[in-house]
C-alpha cells in the first residue's frame, strides 16, 4: 500500500471535536424545529428466539439545528439563489432541484482557526461584537497561517461556553458576536470553501435585533457560494492551541434539502 | 505548517462516496421509521426588509435508516449489551446512559474493500449467499491488503445496484447476501474497528427468513464491540479498483441514541 | 335543566364508530406521511417521590392519514381555492390564511348512510365501480331518508373490509369504487355540508389510474365548499341497519392546516 | 325518521368551543414534544393535467399537547395502572396492551361547568390556588346543577386567558390554580366519567413546584378510572352563562397511546 495519505494516517492521527452533541432540549433558533431523539423500540420489547433484542429510535430535527452546515439553497436574495438561480422555481415540488444539500461536498482539506476571543484576551466576546477585517488579519498572524483558496476558516468567539444556557447562548437580548459584512468580504476574497463559527447564526447580531436581516449570509452563500457552519464548539481546539489542521466534514446528502447536521472534526498527525 | 497530515492533504485528496443519498421514500426496513425531509419554510414565505429570504426543513428519520452506523447500544443478547452492561438499566429514561451514539468515534483510519462480488465474477451476489471465511481470505489476497487491528473492512455484495427497487433491495423473498457467523468471527479476530456492507442488515439473510435472528450483530456488536455500517454503496469505489484507502466517517453524537445516519467517504491521494 | 338536547341525551344515547383506529403501519396513500405513535416516556423512566410515574408519546402523521376530513384549503383548481381565493397567496408563510383546518366546523347534525354495497347485494363493490346518480337515489329510497340541506351523507362501498390488507385497500391495480362526477353534482345540489366514504380518496378510481386526476374533489371542495371524509368504516353501522342518525365530528382546529384526523361517530337514542 | 335524538338535533343545535386551537409554537409542558404543522406539499408543487392541485402537511405532536384527554395508560402508581394492571407489562413492545387511547370512549353526555373564578368574582384565579370541596359545592349551587354519575365536570379557573403568554400560562414561578386531592375525591365520589380544566395539568400546582408530584392524577386516573382533560378554554361558555350542556368529545383511537388531542364542544338546543 503506497498511497501517501493512507501511509500518513497509519502513522497516527489525532481527532479533535469541533461540534456540539445532539440532544433533546438543546438550544435551537425559534425559526427551526428543535432536535428530538425518542427511543421507539427498547431492548426487551421484542426478544428474538436466540435471546437477541434491539433498540432503535425516531429522530425529529430541523436541518439547521445543532452543529450544521448551510447548503446554497438555504438563502436567497431578491428571489435568487447563488449563481442567479430562481429560488421559487428551484423549490417547486417541495425539494430543491438546484443547490440542494445533496450537493454539499465532503471535506478533507486544510482548516484554520482564527481565535478572535484569544486575540482580545477574553474567554467570550461580548454580544453584538463585530469581528472586523483587522481582527481577522491579526488573528491569522497570531495563528501563523494565511487563508488560501480552498481552506476552511473557523472563527472562535468563545460563545460555545454558553451552550448549556439556552437564553444566553441564543443572545436575544445581548446580541451575538460574529463576522460583519466587511469581514465576510475579506474571507470571500481569499477564495475559501467554507467558514464557520461557534454561534447560532455565524454573523454579528446586534443586541435585540434578532435575525431581522442576515447580510453576511447573503455575502457568503448567495454572492460567493461559500458554505457556512454554525453551532461549532471551538473550545477544545483553542485550548490545545491548534490553528492549522485537516478539516473533516461529511454532510449528509439530503436530496433537495437546505442544510445538514454534521460532526466536524479537526485532524492532525499524532 | 509542518503537520505531515496537513501537508499530504494539501498536495491533493480524492474523495469517493461510499453511501447512499437520503430522500423521502428511500428503502427502509419496516422495523424503522422511514426518512422524510419536508421544507418547512420556503423562499418568499418571509422576506426580510433587505430582500433576503431563507428556506429550511423538518427531517423525520430513524437512526438506522439509509447509510448508517450502529452504536453498541443497538443490540443486546440475553439482556446484556457489549461488556456485560444491563440493557434495561442502560435504557431507563428513554436514552442510553451507556454505549449511546454520542460515543461513536470519528473515523480517519485505514479502510479495506473486500469485493466478494468481483471475487465471484458477478455484479450482484445472489440473495441468501453467505460470505465465508474463504471468501474473505481470497478477497483480501485479491485486494493485496490484510485486515489489521484498527482497520475498517467493507464487504461488497453488489446489492447497492438494487437500491432503487425497494422490494428487491430489502430482499424479503430472495434473502440477502452477507457475512455469516464464521466470517464475522474471522473479522473480529483481526481486531478491526468497524465493518460495513452494501445491504440492509449487513449479515446473510436466508430467503424468507427476514430479521428473525441476527447472529452476526451479536458477534460483532455485543461480543466484540465492532461497529456495523449498513446501506453502503460500494459500486463507485469497486469500479475504480481502490481497495486500500482512508475511511472517513463522522457519526452524529446523538446523546443516548442507538445509531447515526452517516456519509462515509474513502479518501486517497490524488 | 330544561334544555331539550340535554334532556334527550340524558335519556340515553348509543354511539356507533364510523372510523378506523390509528396505528403505526396502517394503510396510507404514498402522497402522505404515514402515522406513527412512539412512546417517548415509559412508566419507570422517571418515578416521582410519591411512587407516581407517567408515560407519553410522540405522534408523527399526515393530516390526511387514517380517518380524516379535508379542509377547503386541501384542493385548488387552476390556482384557486373555493370561493375564488388565490391558493399561492393563501399558503404563503407555510400555513393557510384562508380555508385552513381551524375553520372546519364541529358537527352535530343529521347523517345519512347510503349503502351502495347493500343496494347491489354485495359485501364489497368492485374496484373502479362508479357510484351513479341512480345508485344514490335508490339507496336513499332504501334508507327511507332523502338528503336535505345541512345533512352529512356517508357512502358505503364495503371497502373498509379490506383495511387490514394495505395493497388491496389502496387499490392501485384494482381501482377503488366511489362516487363519480355526476353523483358528486347530485349531492352538491342537495346542499349537504359534508360527505364521506369508506375508501382512501372518496371518489371512483379507475384500475391503474392512481390519483392522476381527482375531479370529485374539485366538484365538492372547490366548487361547492362541501367537506370530504375519507377512510371511514361503515361496516358496523351498516350491519345494524341504521340509516338516519346524528353525525358527530370534532375536527382538530389545526391553524393553517389542510385537514384533520378525526373520529366520526353516529349517535342515536338508545 | 322518528329517533328522538335526531329530531331534537334537527330543530337546531348551538355548539360552543371548549378547546384551544392547535398551532406551531403554542404553549407546551417541557415534558412533551411540542405541536408542529408543516405543509409538505403546496398548491402548484404538482399540478394535475386538469388543473387540479393539492396541499397537505406533516404533523408532529405529543399526545398531551394542546387541548387533550388522558387515557388511563398515562399515569401509574407504584408500578400499577388503574385496576391493578402492571404498567411495565402493559407497555412492553412500545404500545399499551391495556388502557390504551383506543379505549377512550366517545362522549355525548351531560357536561357541567363549575365556574370557580366567577364564584370568587375574579377573571383569573391566582397561581397555586387550590379548588376546595367547598368551592365545588358552591359552584354547583351557582350552576343550579349537581354532578351525577356519568357526567363530565369542567372546572374554570380563568387561566385560558393566559394561553397566549407561554411562561405565565405554564406558571412555573407562579404556580397554577386547580383542584386538590380533596376536591378530586369529592368529584370521584359523584361517579363522574371525566373532568377537565383550563390549565396545563388540571390540578393545583404550588408556586415553583412544577410537576414534581401529581396526586390528583393518581386519584382520578389510577384510583377512579376518571379521564382528565387539560388545556380547555372555558371563557366563551362562561361568558354565555351556560352551565349545563351536552359535552361532545371524540378522542382519536390511537392504538396503545396514552392520550389524544381533542376538540371538545358544548352543545345546547338553539
Amino acid at each position: 500500500m503506497s498511497d501517501p495519505l493512507v501511509e500518513v494516517v497509519r502513522t497516527g492521527v489525532r481527532l479533535i471535536e469541533l461540534g456540539q452533541p445532539f440532544f433533546t432540549g438543546m438550544p435551537c433558533s425559534p425559526n427551526h424545529p428543535g432536535f428530538r431523539m425518542t427511543l421507539a423500540r427498547r431492548h426487551g420489547d421484542m426478544v428474538r428466539p436466540d435471546g437477541g433484542s434491539a433498540s432503535n429510535e425516531i429522530i425529529v430535527t430541523g436541518g439547521h439545528v445543532g452543529t450544521h452546515i448551510d447548503a446554497l439553497s438555504h438563502v436567497s436574495h431578491d428571489g435568487l439563489l447563488h449563481g442567479g438561480i430562481d429560488a421559487a422555481e428551484a423549490q417547486r415540488g417541495g425539494k430543491f432541484t438546484a443547490h440542494g444539500a445533496e450537493h454539499l461536498p465532503g471535506f478533507l482539506r486544510r482548516g484554520i482557526l482564527l481565535d478572535i476571543a484569544r486575540l482580545h484576551d477574553t474567554d467570550i466576546l461580548p454580544g453584538g461584537y463585530e469581528v472586523t477585517v483587522d481582527d481577522l488579519e491579526r488573528a491569522a498572524k497570531l495563528a501563523e497561517v494565511a487563508p488560501e483558496p480552498g481552506d476552511v476558516v473557523l472563527i472562535r468567539t468563545g460563545w460555545a461556553r454558553l451552550f448549556s444556557q439556552t437564553d444566553a447562548y441564543l443572545g436575544g437580548e445581548s446580541g451575538v458576536p460574529g463576522v460583519g459584512v466587511e469581514g465576510a468580504r475579506w474571507l470571500a476574497a481569499r477564495g475559501i470553501t467554507a467558514t464557520g463559527a461557534d454561534t447560532t447564526a455565524y454573523e454579528c447580531i446586534a443586541p435585540g435585533a434578532g435575525h431581522s436581516v442576515l447580510p453576511v449570509h447573503r455575502v457568503l452563500l448567495v454572492e460567493s457560494g461559500i458554505y457556512i457552519l454554525e453551532h461549532l464548539s471551538l473550545e477544545q481546539i483553542a485550548s490545545q492551541r491548534v490553528s492549522g489542521f485537516v478539516f473533516v466534514l461529511a454532510p449528509l446528502r439530503i436530496v433537495g434539502g437546505t442544510g445538514s447536521p454534521v460532526r466536524p472534526l479537526a485532524a492532525i498527525s499524532r
